[in-house]
């Protein structure tokens, strides 16, 4: 496994430390009492050091949705059927679905990748087929991807990243698709976190009281199945992760190591920032977070993540649908800090 | 005084509760689990029933700015000189202010209304000049405002809102411009909601706790000179206004009265919404609210406006720039409602 993943030692880049400054320097000329736009100040700078320029940019954004069945839905944890994963990736494919609404929307570049469902799609417009089998395995009885489906699922997440670097890509968001993947989302938390299950289980996709004890109990089952297992973050990934969860991982990684800022979605997307943090350190100062996802558990991966999101909409989707709608409040913040004038160039005086 | 504001006695304008309840419906059957777009699906469900229209658009927004100066600034209440009122409202109409940069980058229109200043400006490009005096009063020693300048002001924020509805405005934001106008807006709130001076002083744009303790006695020794004539909310406006807040209040009145969607910004704008829902009832159905200001006593305001504004970015410039920057999350909830797939389109299946 590893000689495939060796990539993963590579270093992080780092963050223009002088640019940065000039940035927070800059903002305090601007015609406006220091610090009252907030959020988009941070931002701004936090942009203007990860794309080490002056005037940082969000114009060319790019969206890839990573798609996968999750044999654990087998075992009852999921409000809707399986078979929706595959529906959805139709839905992607035709336009239909929020996260086609919103990148249209914001002009962003959409991408969508089948890394396997259990009925197969065939080949289908604007997706692309990256099939390492019919969805992971049930984790309730094994583990979810064996050491090949491993590293070419995180292998799949590098190269979208890389792509987006290759189209010179000023932001990379990355989405999910795959039913029941909340259990395997808040499984992973709970390993790498040391967290009960029913502290971290939530709804999903609109489970019941019953519903969610359920699925609490097959994720703690799952951990003690798992435990001889699960003491690195890769272990963790491998037993109760799924695919799309590792292509993520192999996409933030990869964001951190060729310098590209990775706005982080909702709760899927966080499990697989955890990992990508504990696995490779530094990748944490490549993340912006977008939303506070309505799934209660996500609370706790965010403060583990050290992570305070620019929206708290109440969302819940997934697919990338809190990246996206957060984008413009990342376009807003460049082009206050690129655009508004200075106190000297405007003749206003400054405070007292 | 009474006389020339007859027209606070129209009724407000009904929402269409019957495309509200269709809006509603329809979000249900849309590709995505019940619930799971959170404030963006009740954005739109709203939009629909104040547009009355099954397509809710936000694609044509007027901003207003009513700028103005406080003679209670001499009392030493803020952190900025009392001339940079005017220095902003030339800095509006040169493209230079936060405003400036937010509207431009959302192609919303643009205007700037100046209703006196202690310098006199003239006539500048962009600026339209509703002159009552210059400045309101000192209100520390008497009334901010006559009963003539507070008709005439009130007249300049219908006016405005009026305006808007021609152009067939889809959203009205209002944003201000005046040195020394949290000490005004915190006033009449502790004035209305029964609040300490205390409990609701903050820095404003810039003030130390010494600052913040002056202006809070600043505050009670005013409402003390005043209380014989702020049992009413108009009474209230009138002692401890300005001429941007008492048009502000015309604003969200006529907005209400004529059915224009009204994005509330922060602190200064809240103040004039919770002067015009005590003064016309009714009015709290046509107002959105678009962040919470950093500001500390804004949240009090919120609350008792009942009010959960759609961000919180520790923002507190005024100017309509919290308003300004929200405008695109209620775009993306109209998008999302008006063109994703329903799980029949799509071939979706629903929950089990």
């Amino acid at each position: 496994m590893i000689t495939k993943m060796d990539w993963l030692t590579t270093p992080v880049a780092e963050l223009n430390e002088e640019i940065e400054e000039a940035a927070k320097q800059h903002q305090l000329i601007l015609t406006k009492p220091a610090g009252s736009l907030g959020r988009l100040e941070e931002v701004a700078i936090l942009l203007a050091a990860m794309q080490g320029i002056n005037k940082p940019v969000v114009a060319n954004v790019h969206c890839t949705i990573f798609a996968a069945d999750h044999g654990v839905a087998l075992e009852g944890v999921s409000a809707f059927p399986q078979v929706v994963t595959g529906e959805m990736i139709k839905n992607f494919a035709s336009g239909g679905a929020a996260i086609c609404v919103l990148t249209n929307s914001i002009d962003a570049k959409l991408e969508v990748i089948n890394l396997g469902t259990v009925n197969e799609l065939g080949a289908l417009n604007g997706v692309k087929n990256n099939i390492l089998g019919p969805g992971a395995a049930n984790f309730a009885q094994k583990p979810a991807m064996n050491d090949e489906q491993l590293s070419r699922a995180m292998a799949v997440g590098r190269q979208a990243v890389e792509r987006a670097k290759l189209d010179k890509c000023d932001v990379f968001i990355g989405g999910d698709m795959g039913i029941a993947n909340t259990t395997s989302a808040t499984a992973i938390a709970c390993a790498l976190l040391d967290l009960k299950p029913e502290s971290l289980a939530g709804p999903g996709t609109g489970l019941d009281v019953n519903g969610v004890n359920h699925k609490a109990n097959v994720i703690a089952r799952a951990l003690i199945l798992h435990k001889e297992r699960t003491g690195t973050p890769l272990g963790i990934l491998q037993c109760v992760g799924g695919f799309e969860i590792a292509a993520l991982v192999g996409a933030y990684i990869t964001c951190a190591q060729i310098g590209v800022p990775a706005l982080v979605d909702g709760f899927i997307t966080s499990s697989a920032a955890l990992i990508a943090c504990r696995l490779v350190p530094g990748v944490e100062k490549w993340l912006l977070y977008s939303h506070t996802s309505a799934e209660p558990g996500h609370r706790l991966m965010l403060e583990a993540l050290n992570a305070k999101p620019l929206l708290d909409l109440n969302m819940r989707l997934g697919e990338g649908s809190g990246a996206a709608t957060a984008v413009p409040i990342l376009q807003l913040a460049c082009k206050l800090h690129n655009e508004m004038a200075s106190f000297a160039e405007a003749s206003v005086s400054n405070k007292d």
